[in-house]
């Protein structure tokens, strides 16, 4: 009888649930809106009805089912506490909720960040490596390590917030209350803050019209898209947070010594725009030897990602190594 | 028939070479000084016969030797590629040397960050722990780590550099050439530098008192030795590098999510006076709930230390776990 494994998504304004092979192949799929003001009961409630209906439409119940959601929460009790994108879901059983609706089968739960690089180096860009770690750069930056061939967890659930090291002692204040971090100068957000705030002797015409002429809607979306069209201020907006990136990177490097780095979201769609000035700044700011072993490369997933980070928890070659 | 392992360690000035217990008890050892104008050849002969004549003393013949020696070099190999501290050793197959030298006995060499690493998660300040991060901040700031309860080497031995993580993108320029790195902020040479630098305004008396009346013979160890006295010129020196070290840790723990980081070398000569500036700045800079399952402690092997680094590469609970 054929493995078919159930990977479940949970994020602020979609929810889905898939149904994949051990191959990496999404079979079936089913997705809702969150509506996040509906509180975690009555979510958790539609998104385990929600996958009891997908699992009917199957003919066999799934061997295992893999739970990629924001963190902080403790994979080894299965509870999820208090996600940004999930405010309120303050220790809510997420793990339990799934088994109670599955009884004998085997679920597993992860932060997104650790699933989706569990996927990625599972079926994606950091296929064949022993050392990988993969950083998110999209609404925040986050990041996963594959290390001797398995997640590494830390002590409680924490390890991977590269995105939170300090790159500018005296910069920008995060999200997460600190100063400086990866994620204050080169997430999303923090490109399209740049921008907007280098809007000054007439520069950034194009950006400003790509936000319909309001800069105050200028996103990373935006800056992307006029640097794609050769817009020396956008892409020069784009090189300055690629230099941050690069420096966080190197940062990596000389601490993990990793085999590749894979990059989610705005290396994806920015391509060279991005990986250029990153990989100029690598270069400057990693040593040479443990350079030389490293490739850095866009995520390969694209808009299958999210479904397989949770098939990728319970898929056999992975999890196998994983607890 | 009791176990005997033997600790080999090369250093710059000297070099040394002890017998020692499973347990970590050192035995027996001698000593002789490097006198590296002679070269490799010359050295690694003295070297091997040093430690034949250590094995005759004992009743019986060493049932593993670790050697302990500054990097780069290849633990797949055993060859190492000029270390800082012992120029033109480029390419010298120092395990083969010993495996000739000790025909039948098994023989690992590591760099000494990672070798000093794991005599004390084996034996010291990091016993006990899954995940731990070992630092020496002296005249270099070297580090190695021990995650998922083993030795973790990277793609090519390169793991565990934490002393060249940017900390001041445009910082001052570090011995490896790159700009800002930790190591150039907070390492014994940059505390002397920032000391020496920041005498004006008749600052500092004591501290140049110390040096013999010469500002630039001012060392680390007068700064550590006048601040311990209570000096406030002193006490600031530290803060200050204290704070780009708390950085740095806070960065590791971002990225790492350890137990346990043990500091060797200026913390455990300094104490509080370098620890309370280190952990405030952890304090600002990493997020609390990996903060509170992390120790920040200083290193407990003392001048133990450098025997037992290649004697832990052999010994039985640790080896196991290490390739």
């Amino acid at each position: 009888m054929q493995t078919v494994l159930m990977g479940v998504d949970i994020g602020g304004t979609k929810c889905a649930v898939a149904l994949g092979t051990p191959e990496g192949e999404i079979v079936d799929r089913l997705q809702m809106p969150t509506e996040p003001e509906t509180g975690p009961d009555a979510i958790m409630a539609r998104l385990t009805d929600l996958a009891r209906r997908l699992a009917g439409t199957s003919s066999c119940a799934p061997d295992g089912i893999g739970i990629s959601c924001g963190g902080p929460l403790d994979t080894g009790t299965g509870i999820v506490y208090s996600p940004p994108n999930l405010p309120g879901w303050e220790g809510i059983p997420v793990r339990s909720m799934f088994e109670e609706a599955f009884p004998g089968v085997r679920v597993v739960i992860e932060n997104d960040a650790n699933a989706t690089a569990l996927a990625e180096w599972t079926w994606g860009a950091g296929r064949g490596t022993r050392h990988m770690v993969y950083l998110t750069q999209g609404t925040g930056i986050g990041g996963g390590l594959i290390l001797d061939g398995r997640l590494y967890r830390g002590a409680n659930d924490l390890a991977g917030e590269v995105g939170h090291q300090t790159i500018l002692p005296e910069g920008p204040l995060c999200g997460c209350g600190k100063r400086g971090c990866l994620e204050a100068l080169a997430s999303g957000p923090s490109i399209a803050r740049l921008a907007r705030e280098s809007l000054h002797y007439g520069r950034g015409r194009r950006l400003v019209q790509a936000a319909g002429g309001r800069p105050a809607d200028i996103t990373a979306k935006h800056v992307v898209e006029v640097a794609r069209e050769g817009d020396p201020f956008a892409c020069s907006i784009l090189a300055e947070a690629g230099t941050y990136m690069g420096i966080g990177l190197a940062n990596i490097i000389q601490i993990l010594n990793p085999e590749r780095i894979v990059l989610g979201t705005i290396a994806v769609h920015a391509g060279g725009l991005i990986l250029e000035p990153i990989r100029k700044a690598v270069e400057e700011r990693a040593w040479a030897r443990a350079r030389a072993v490293c490739e850095i490369v866009p995520a390969a997933l694209g808009d299958r990602a999210q479904d397989l980070a949770g098939i990728a928890l319970v898929a056999p070659t992975a999890s196998s190594d994983t607890r």
